[in-house]
């Protein structure tokens, strides 16, 4: 159990931003309590912990809620300054950095990919996809100016904040890529993306966060299908 | 002249984000080069120095960018951390709670507030207002929450990142209430909040990066009416 209380983690099996607390928390090697939720029917305690958004991830941290993904990585971290590796560097600059690239996954990246993701016929997935390829584009050059063609992460020689950020999505996207005859970081035209892909999934504390690959693909396939019919999610 | 290297910051005098960059500095009592830049025609400095957005505020710090204005106000805490007052606070739950106002403010509340902003008819106007009063009402249980109903502002007794974050759209606010004819931080709906502006504006940094009003009430007034013109802004 972590210093400084008991810790308890609300999260979705699929949901990225729930990675994304689960990576940052294994990193730090801290144990804590998984409480899964049901987007159908969330809890109490979401309702209560998060009562602005309703949404997981929330760590729990000695009774407090810690809200949004990427404030709960960067309270991770700053929470447990002293045990485990950094998730942010000790350069401000470098740490600006960090912030903007996890700012453009989240605005840039994920809103164009999030289309790609709702897409139920071939023709909006071609038309999606295309959208989604300069945003791909505009991260394998970050990805070069971060590493520097040096390193084997966007934060440095280990996994950081933009690392988690992008690599949250790194199953899902291989999901959406099989059922839409894609391969959105294919190596031919993001060298270095697709090598950071293979590094960020072969490290233990992300295989251990990851949803399994075909359990993921029928949960998507199911979304698909309930958004193509008439009373699908909105 | 900062230490470090030299400071440039490139800024629009009506953007609200780059009113963030320039509190920020002000609080820290940082002297900067400050250069205006004209939405329709970009510096090359600037589209050098954020070629992902090419927006404003870019802060240059011995000759590095840093984009987006939320990063800009945490790198100018943590690049000046001993310089002036903390624009974050110490304890890692508070600053979450900081960084999770800030993105609520921009994911949520603008993104209502900017229908109303870009709403050329009373028939929009009324609809767009009404869809952002749940945002206030949020920030005004939010506000109540982080003070405890004592303190000044949301990162305690001065002023810190959501309330730069808020606080820069005050003008803003008030510009597009006084073309509206609404009141929309209206006292006796949102005590704290109305209270809170007041306090805000009334800090000296805040009063030197903050546009005139008139001016800006022109300045929204040609908006609309490029708007609203078959050829208007997209």
């Amino acid at each position: 159990m972590a210093a400084g209380g008991e810790l308890q983690l609300l999260g979705s099996w699929y949901s990225p931003y729930a990675i994304r607390a689960k990576v940052a928390l294994g990193l730090k090697g801290l144990s804590y309590e998984y409480i899964e939720e049901y987007l159908f029917s969330k809890s109490d305690l979401l309702q209560k912990s998060n009562p602005v958004h309703r949404k997981v991830p929330v760590l729990i941290h000695g009774g407090r809620p810690v809200c949004e993904s990427l404030v709960v990585v960067q309270y991770v971290d700053e929470a447990w300054a002293g045990t485990g590796p950094p998730l942010l560097p000790a350069d401000a600059h470098d740490r600006a950095t960090a912030r903007f690239w996890a700012a453009f996954i989240d605005d840039k990246f994920f809103q164009a990919w999030r289309q790609l993701m709702r897409s139920t016929t071939d023709e909006r997935r071609a038309e999606a996809f295309k959208n989604v390829v300069p945003q791909v584009e505009t991260l394998e050059q970050g990805f070069r100016e971060c590493s520097k063609g040096k390193k084997d992460f966007f934060g440095g020689d280990a996994i950081g904040l933009a690392d988690i950020a992008l690599g949250s999505f790194l199953v899902w996207i291989r999901v959406v890529d099989e059922v839409s005859g894609t391969k959105l970081l294919d190596e031919a035209k993001f060298p270095g993306l697709a090598a950071w892909a293979e590094r960020f999934l072969a490290v233990d504390a992300v295989k251990e966060a990851m949803p399994e690959f075909e359990r993921l693909l029928e949960h998507y396939k199911g979304f698909l299908a309930k958004l193509a019919a008439p009373a699908g999610y909105s």
